[in-house]
């Protein structure tokens, strides 16, 4: 008799998203007249840049004939795409990442969720709280979770680290011992950064106990401020300890082209083994590599022109981030992220629940935004906006708050 | 401390073909002037047709504006392909399969390899001997195979069926009770299929034991003959039992594109879970969909011109085939495969050695294959070729094998 994984019958539901819809189409029944503007999805809406459009138009056009038709690529991604992102991502920046470290792959989604792959169950799991999904639900799947406790909305085997206001965003260091940390900076969803002091008490961390950090860049792009890290491999020891992830669907604009990768480096060894090797293993086990014509997508924004057109994408969100923040904050509330992210962490007035200021603000304002709650118990008593709306759309939005507060 | 998966370093090096390589590679550099062709790799060769080639460009262009911009897409697939799968791959030989027990992917292999994500590590895994590697080494790394044995070759935990000339292509019914069956027909490497009888007894036998059947029909478009099943939904009963994999590799030449199917009948329930649910929640979790782009181009070939032209590069194929398998019969060898697959499964002469073989091939008409103990034990004895080479080269090489024997 065949048996089902188990794990999957504790997960709970995701409600969140759907809840959100929920409300929102009952309110735009109930009002047909109202015209609800969304800041809480995190997905773009920029058109794809045209330099990226154009190599894989020319992509495209090679698979026309025999002499340029591309079969099966490398499991970890074409050496000019990983080249690339060593030259620009990396050594630009002082780092010295091989490109046979750099793994391409079909998004940082997949990445963060396969990850666990490489480990045994028995590891001990840390994360923030709140948090993106997926860090939990991945590992609850493959066993490493423990049971889900409905009261606590927590998982048994997991450590929590609460990353709010009071502790200035950055959870504490673990007391006990804990074998695999996530962190996210710029993070999703608080919008707050990681300093490099902040992350090598990490990195120190994690070589004195020979844990791991699995550290999520998905952001990094929106990072404007002069001093903080772009990478966990800015700092000192963390190739000793940490896998980084990267994606092009915030940077480029790809979520719906689908494309990222993971950094392994060669010198980090748990148990005597590379889990550069092991990473390579699993993918060429379980993984044929990322499109050719998206690849070729992703190595234009390294060209001049295409990095000159994806900074103006990205100071178009930057510019919403930028009115979203100031514009709440003259309204008086109490406001995060934002600077470094496209993402706006916002206390609610009044110690207001999530869910009552995310109604509040649906009803009186038709402003969608995600109600912190839905990250963690730790993400009670926030919103979250984000910036990847149109432009004229997200300042009436703040105008209406700014009203009805 | 971070402790890793330990199941990997039980999985013994995949050295075919680097073996093969290493060995084609010695034979060149001794011998500048030979012209090699190689008739090894399961690559395909012929350029993207222009349908396809047409919808990709304007799924792009749709990229450069707002209003038409896709960000993330459904993780299941877009409608648009999952519809013309259902009409055009399904109800067209009478099977009703609904979109939504459709997910699309970034191909057949990773669904083969994470599909064990929503089964339990306690189940018994029975492949044919020999076997496409990927099942086998992905339920290793998940923990279902035991240890592996060197000298037997095999994993202590699999149930290993050998799938040879003497009992016609099909293996034989386990005796003792298996839980998950990996099927594949048209066969990789065999070349050879299984027939509705066939196939209605495994689908008995797995309803009758509560097993579930793995069935890869990564190769249907290439069956010429009328009654052979396409898809294990033609035989009765299999919606209760079978998950199915197909891919747009073979069928249009997407190798390096990325794209293919899992179909699994909402009918389908193990300890009274709807493995629909659990994989589209697995999806959700650690996939995020396939290239928009992508899609686009697969669902390009359900069109009138798109099928008409995707007909022209597989007749292509399978007069490659064609020629492959009556060179070697007319040249006295015994030739299984062929005529509903491009893999041409060929006995070597004299009972020599799969590798004997391979070197007598390469040293003597300079033509590189693939040795069939590569794919399991039961492959000895046998050499793989494959029908995706230039038709001129084919011919070529096969003039040379008939010349030396």
């Amino acid at each position: 008799m065949a048996k089902i994984n188990e794990n999957f019958e504790k997960l709970p539901g995701s409600y969140l998203f759907a809840e959100i819809a929920r409300r929102t189409e009952a309110f735009q029944e109930a009002n047909p007249d109202a015209d609800i503007i969304k800041l809480g999805i995190g997905d773009v809406t920029r058109p794809l840049v045209s330099a990226v459009r154009e190599a894989m138009h020319e992509a495209i056009d090679e698979q026309a004939s025999s002499d340029t038709f591309k079969g099966y690529g490398p499991y970890e991604g074409y050496a000019f795409l990983r080249e690339a992102i060593a030259e620009h991502d990396y050594a630009s920046r002082g780092m010295d990442i091989e490109p046979d470290e750099i793994f391409v792959s079909d998004g940082a989604k997949s990445d963060c969720g396969n990850i666990g792959d490489i480990l045994s169950v028995d590891n001990t799991i840390a994360v923030c709280d709140p948090v993106y999904p997926v860090y939990v639900d991945s590992n609850a799947i493959e066993g490493r979770a423990g049971e889900y406790d409905v009261d606590a909305e927590e998982w048994t085997r997991i450590h929590y680290m609460p990353t709010t206001a009071e502790n200035g965003f950055c959870p504490a260091l673990p007391s006990g011992d804990v074998d695999v940390i996530y962190l996210c900076s710029p993070n999703n969803p608080t919008g707050t950064v990681l300093t490099s002091e902040q992350l090598k008490a990490w990195v120190d961390y994690a070589n004195a106990h020979d844990a791991l950090i699995m550290f999520d860049a998905a952001y990094e792009r929106f990072i404007t401020e002069p001093d903080i890290p772009h990478s966990i491999f800015e700092v000192e020891g963390a190739k000793t300890c940490a896998i980084e992830f990267r994606s092009f669907s915030k940077t480029a604009g790809f979520t719906g082209m689908r494309c990222g990768y993971a950094v392994i480096p060669k010198a980090l060894v748990r148990q005597g083994q590379s889990l550069n090797e092991l990473w390579m293993r699993r993918q060429s086990t379980k993984f044929n590599g990322a499109s050719y014509i998206i690849q070729k997508g992703a190595a234009a924004i390294y060209t001049p022109e295409g990095a000159k057109q994806v900074e103006a994408s990205l100071d178009y969100y930057r510019q919403n981030a930028k009115v979203i923040k100031e514009g709440l904050e003259s309204a008086g509330l109490e406001v995060y992220g934002a600077v470094n992210s496209p993402y706006v962490w916002c206390k609610t007035p009044h110690a207001m629940g999530s869910w009552d200021f995310f109604n509040k603000l649906l009803e009186e304002a038709q402003v969608v935004t995600t109600p912190g709650a839905g990250f963690g118990p730790a993400g009670e008593g926030y919103i979250r906006l984000t910036a990847f709306g149109d432009a004229d759309q997200t300042r009436e939005a703040v105008e209406r708050i700014k009203r009805i507060l």
